[in-house]
């Protein structure tokens, strides 16, 4: 079976001019809303997703009664957000597969860094809200999820509600996102749409501040990978994930 | 039966400095949106309304055959903007019936200055989704959504979809919309939260640019209001509707 | 931009007859379900509506406590109701926008003259069962429901559950609603289905028995009014409304 | 195992004074919709059934081009028809199994007697819209259908679209409906809710004019039956509906 | 009304080469399942159902606090099952009449040979799950989901939940069905796909080991029948239960 | 951050005597179905998956015209297969999130093998549901559903509705997948129920017959990996596949 990855190819620029390693521009907007405990507006070039982390005094029915809090996230995309405007799914009555699957991810990516016994029985749920979808949505609302979560348990240690002298004792590392692929033969980091719709290869990769991996998620749909390729798909991400700490970093400051 | 609105009240000011006839301040930014034929950010204070407008070369089945066009609402609200964080309607799997109510209403007001005949046979779908709630979203929406409404057909107008000159053969005029309300026994408009969780009477007014009425929308949740109250509302309507068309004139500009 | 409302109109006769300030005639029947605490069937001309309120002895979860009651509508219209065969909403999986905004006015309208407090934690639902439609259905429902709170309550005050002595303490005035609306270029009182089709401007108002407003609901469906319009409609509306008070009065006798 | 129906039981009188055998009261009311093809309120002592017929000039998909038209049935109960009030189907956004099991019920006992090819690719819908119930809701709903029906086809006869000279080229034959069951040890016809709700077996039979049986549906909720008692149900069922189908020819008089 | 039942036919042999009044081989495999306290296996012919049974410590709300247990059970098709493939109900959101019909119906048959006081307040779910269907999908779950209780309850009595003795004691009698029906003019039992498919009447009977009836359920799809072929086809039944009854007690050995 | 993956361990026995590498019993039963056009019955020792795949002549809407076919997944749980019985999706109106995912994956696995242009507009939709669940149920569907696709495939070949000579020109390639994960410090493959829930990471490999990797989904629950942890899970998970690709090549046979 022939697949798209391996044809060889020349190296060509990037569609919109990109080193193949490079990420889009990423920013990040603390604070944007004014009721949540902690929110992000975070920017992977084209997109935007808002995240806002909320707290609640209590637990899902698993935990209760055993110390223990819990993080989790909820993904939805704006109507208009998409290329060609998608049905909003408040309408349609259910979230579809898609949806359920990223909301899921988001949450366990952030759960691998939150300290559940020092965080306490309170719930903390991010959501996270396409304004505008560009390819990397939901690698761009991990890391800006991140940025809520810090911001609405520095809120909880401020004001008492936790015991600890610092939002890192609960929240234990960073993390942070990004896709990488296989977009006409060559591996490239963060793929914008287009790119996307046309990557034989596709890859969502998360990883703490420490340098572990907490999912990788590869999958080839119009085609096959070898080790090989998974490699050098692997080592972009880490580069580009190491720049996305490292600008979570800096929104943060000393905070 | 005593109500709210019977007590007398001292002329105090407003909780936020307002005089009773003064609107918070206005912001509308087009554009806000890549892939929306129309799209505006509005800002009533702290209320935030996304609005985009998305052509479908389609209309509903009623209207199959006609030759006249269509232009419908949805209406949402994200998790995280409001005061307590709400449910999300897509995982609870329907609508609330105030969405439902709200984005009837905005599908109505802009029905009433679109010439559907000239528009012909497609459909403009607006999406409002409110990014944070501080009173009035449903008045911002409305608004905002004009604009966004104007982008959509100016962009069919300049593709040559439509043969007219310019927009205004489409949309034959402004319409915009203000809340007033009766709150500690005086009538102020455009109410934020707090206002609007204490008024007796809430009333949604939607205008043309003519000065005419398209909806009146009047409740008294904690009371009732007579010929007189309901008066001075209509004019506070009046007033501060005039200033919002004009902020869409300021807006639009030479377009 | 034209609207049908201003088009010079010769003060022909209304389609059935009637003058412009006529109701159709109405009829109250009290008592007609045998299990429910209190039922009218009411009918305005041929529309039909079956009221029909039952008790519960508990509140909504936001009300626990506080020992206040509790006054909600549900509505619904037989599918065999309506001039053409409509869907099921029950076997549709869910209540359209329309039904939500109907129940949703009539719970509000019933709600502004009961004292909840003296009423206590318990709920009253007032069902409003459209058995044929031919326009004024919510309308109907409201002046109808009124009768059959009041039948509710009269039986609780009866049976000694409430320690009052007359239903007047807890239901402390009546409430009565009507349409009206401007009718090829003429302000007319209780539109019928057909009138109610082509109506250029609809308005539904709910007073007082004191003659205060509790809610105003006016829609230019096809076109806009002006202030002269909307003050004759209301003086229309108020007419109607004194008449439907009446009525409520006359089947209540001297219970 | 022992069950009720095996206790010696004196011949006591029914709690309403009926002799076993003996029907409520039957009243058939045609005509009570102005826009059903046919429509007919039928009650069976206090259980209150409107059963209306509408035309659809179209088939469901499994007939389509088949020449063969569809009778089929909906079924529902208004809120407060039951002693303490039920959920509304369309707020719960589901019919029950209950409402699903009686509708198909309806609908195949209809179509029994119904000439298919006769009737052309085109639909009836039988709405049985429960206002009061008293037991036997589905007895009295397949008896009061029948009528609607024979109205509906009467029409389409009338007005030339179907070619026949008479609505009995196209219904065949008469049916009815009624329940039978074991109350305390003792069979009787035609139960209300009292003695539904106690009754160790309990039977719906369908008959047509000609004597023969459509549907038998026997059910041991508290116990089990033998051939002797469910003979004798069967002569109870044979009897109550013969006097149905009076009653039906009486309400067609010369029709 | 002529139906099939009433044209002669010659006794010919049946598509499978069955006398009228054979079952097709019945197989039951005893604890198919690893985690259900019972489970069973049963196939008629090619009709094959998984019945299994689940204990839980609790009962649904309007038995809690009476001391009495419940039995319930759930119906589903695997997809595949059929022989044109069928839609998931869980994708499609909802049961269909005939799921909800189904899983009823084994219910109470269940729950006619349970003492539901000696059970004590606890409940047992029987899923009925088919894996092929080739007719008599709901007599095939009714007789195997009997052996699968037993199984669960003598699990219960085993492990000293129960203080009785033997199983024996809390499910007081078997229970076993089949379908009959009349097939080109001649009464049949235990209907294939085919054979239900074009049968004029078609009947499912439940009866207990003493020989008496639970259910009986007779459906005329194509006509009508009379007195004397339902007391054939309740004879074939009777003899084909009864067959059953010896298959659950041989499977069930010495247990 | 401390993680599980990172605590020393002896190389003690796993829980079930297997060494890290050995996969459970696999057991491939083919033609268990007699009305899908392929099928199988899979178990990964306790784990049994009924794979199912059904022919239509139609393909989804973004393929109509394409000359293009399709292969989809649908997956569910028989209540009664979890340790503790699980909710029916049908009966609760929604597939989970975990379900959508699944399905999703299972889709993806078997299109990176078929050659649509070659299968033509037509679909074939594998429905994989777990009779009894003990970990690895997706991995045990991916690998039975390659071999139920493939009879499939032979049908419509052997019928000469598809022109090719062998299925192996419209299936260029087998797939097979396997769990493997950290589990008390050691990386361990096809994880049973036990070991799954305990994992501190755990992964989905999907491959080809060539070598190929389809997808890697890796999740760290409880902590994370690093590069060499990753490797030495990929080894394993190359080594379980190899196996299972053997079995499917060995129940195959010369077809």
């Amino acid at each position: 079976m022939s697949t798209k990855s391996t044809k060889p190819k020349p190296p060509a620029k990037r569609h919109d001019g990109r080193q193949p390693e490079a990420l889009r521009t990423v920013h990040l907007e603390r604070g944007y809303l004014r009721h949540a405990a902690g929110s992000v507006l975070i920017s992977f070039g084209d997109t935007r997703v808002l995240c806002a982390a909320s707290l609640e005094e209590r637990v899902p029915p698993f935990l209760r009664g055993s110390g223990k809090g819990w993080v989790t996230a909820e993904y939805g995309m704006l109507p208009a957000s998409t290329h060609t405007r998608s049905d909003r799914e408040a309408a349609r009555g259910k979230q579809s597969g898609r949806t359920l699957e990223i909301q899921r991810l988001i949450g366990r990516s952030l759960r691998a860094v939150v300290d559940m016994e020092k965080l306490g029985e309170r719930s903390i749920t991010i959501d996270c809200d396409v304004l505008q979808a560009d390819g990397g949505t939901r690698t761009a609302a991990i890391t800006g999820s991140w940025l809520a979560l810090v911001d609405a348990v520095r809120r909880l240690v401020a004001s008492g509600v936790l015991p600890q002298s610092s939002w890192k004792e609960i929240i234990v590392d960073q993390v942070a996102a990004v896709s990488v692929g296989i977009v006409d033969g060559r591996p490239v980091c963060d793929l914008n749409y287009e790119e996307d719709s046309k990557a034989g290869v596709d890859f969502n990769i998360v990883m703490t501040g420490a340098g572990k991996f907490v999912e990788i998620q590869g999958t080839a749909e119009h085609g096959t990978f070898d080790e090989k390729e998974l490699s050098s798909l692997l080592k972009l991400g880490q580069r580009g994930i190491g720049e996305l700490l490292k600008a979570q970093r800096r929104t943060l400051g000393n905070d």
